[in-house]
């Protein structure tokens, strides 16, 4: 019987890049060597995309009941989750079959994980109108993550060999950013994140975290979330014995010197750290979610309905998330 | 007589990097064969700062009459603007004293650039704290510029061989930026930097505008000021034939393949755009005031307090500064 960890890949929303790159990843040696993928989705969205880009195609396909019931496969697989209409469903269009149907993976998927029949589940794109569309409120996988697997307290890791940026608040209005930054929050994204760091690279990561405002602030001039939420906190950091700089003005913190001295950066919104992320490692990043009781990684770019289904996406970012899931589900979380 | 303009660099706060900065600026052979640097500040601090550091410091001084009357130095000079007592001046600390004499230099530049007698401004840094235990309540350079100019729309440009981004909104906190986000604005920003960058490059510039929330809003998902504020505002320019790209996701503006496409972005508030500036050209970056109607420019860093009178500093960005004064300066605005 196999030793390798079996890892599902969702196949995201079928009309982007996801079934691609989960095919690209399920033939690659590198992925092979480390874990069984069983790729979670269509079948027939699968074979179609296989098709038309002449790739090979998983032939085994395992029912989720067999799953479910403890079979292990020991080859790359396709477990079934939807039986969409294969010629109607539109590449690189929004529809709101496709938002249905890649909650669906992601809410099996999750069930299969907490049941312990995966060590871990790795997540390509789906498209938040779609999701919108078939009237998912959720506003990222993320946030699915969180509230299915019942976790009081998570955040999002991006992690590279480059960059690795955690998360106080993600997926929310510019304006609305503010109001969800509180003391325990960041302390909350500094504890859950060094533990990570700690985990996958043995040893107690460099945190800086940076400020909201420009300048920091520049002691109150310009807001006064620092000295009333970020200091604190890292203050408290602290006092635990992590290594926290900061609160540092946001564009301070990413420039060479500093990024030099630093594994771990703490950033208050999105765009704080996705922009310095992503040109940072825009096409090998991992988005993982902290704080759960199952290990979720996932690819760190849209569903680029511009190219989907024509062969030109990289399935550079789905194969390091794998790398990362096989990391953390084999050692424990 | 000499063709080459004049330059008034300011000092910036005293106790800050400026003072060394200028001596280093006005020492060097590049600069010296464009220009004819003026320094506007304080004597005894320049020398105080050349002797610790043993550097040069120039030896002619013109005052501030002969200046107003017409006269034009024909070498490097110092402009005594202020007579501080420097035995009580300490590098690297908020002053009242540094803070008000800061101002004072730049409001006796801006009346000799109005004047005529001299091309541009190019500036120091000033520290906002010490300006404002000063009891003046500007938060930055362009601030004071514009309203000192009686400039009805100015925009903050960074600019730099490797990317160049301008403002719709800069020194104001998190919370603050949204409500000054309009079309107008917006547009105006546009048209002030696709001017400017045309004179400065001889061609148009290929122009991306950023959107204020995450993921560019999806839509109206993560709030709705982009379809309200900012496609507005890019119809409007591109009605007016300019290049115009957006608004796209933030995070997605600035990885490298966007950046190879695009001369110039429209960023909605000043880490948006810092952040990936300072990465790219921490050193060098240059700060336009643009919409004046005078030329100024500026280093594109802080005080550095930290590092203040240790002969550290260096002036790469303030050397660079005075290449973009000369340029706007003697082409007319």
């Amino acid at each position: 019987m196999s030793s390798k960890p079996v890892i599902a890949l969702t196949m995201g929303d079928p009309a982007g890049v996801g079934p691609e790159i989960c095919l690209r990843a399920a033939g690659d040696a590198d992925v092979l060597a480390r874990c069984t993928p069983v790729l979670m989705g269509d079948a027939g969205i699968f074979r179609e995309v296989a098709r038309r880009l002449q790739h090979q195609c998983p032939a085994r396909v395992v029912s989720l009941q067999d799953l479910s019931a403890g079979q292990r496969p020991e080859e790359p697989a396709i477990c079934p989750v939807s039986a969409l209409p294969v010629a109607d469903i539109q590449p690189g269009r929004v529809q709101k079959v496709c938002g249905q149907a890649s909650f669906q993976y992601i809410e099996t998927a999750i069930r299969l994980a907490m049941g312990g029949r995966v060590a871990a589940v790795v997540t390509a794109p789906i498209n938040k109108e779609a999701l919108s569309l078939a009237g998912i409120g959720y506003p990222g996988h993320t946030e699915i993550f969180a509230d299915l697997t019942q976790t009081p307290r998570s955040c999002m890791l991006l992690a590279d060999d480059a960059i690795s940026c955690s998360f106080v608040t993600t997926h929310t209005a510019y304006t609305k950013a503010p109001a969800a930054i509180s003391t325990q929050r960041v302390l909350d994204v500094i504890e859950l994140t060094a533990a990570a760091m700690t985990r996958m690279r043995g040893r107690p990561p460099r945190i800086v975290v940076c400020g909201l405002n420009p300048h920091a602030g520049e002691h109150g001039l310009f807001g006064d979330e620092e000295g009333r939420c970020i200091e604190p906190a890292i203050a408290a950091a602290r006092d635990k014995g992590l290594t926290v700089e900061g609160p540092l003005p946001p564009d301070a913190a990413f420039i060479p010197q500093v990024r030099a001295r630093t594994d771990l950066y703490i950033c208050m919104y999105h765009d704080q750290g996705h922009i310095p992320f992503k040109m940072l490692a825009f096409d090998t990043g991992v988005n993982i979610t902290l704080g759960l009781s199952i290990v979720r990684t996932s690819v760190d770019h849209g569903t680029a309905f511009d190219i989907a289904w024509q062969g030109k996406a990289s399935p550079s970012s789905m194969k390091q998330a794998i790398r990362y899931g096989v990391m953390l589900g084999g050692t424990g979380r």
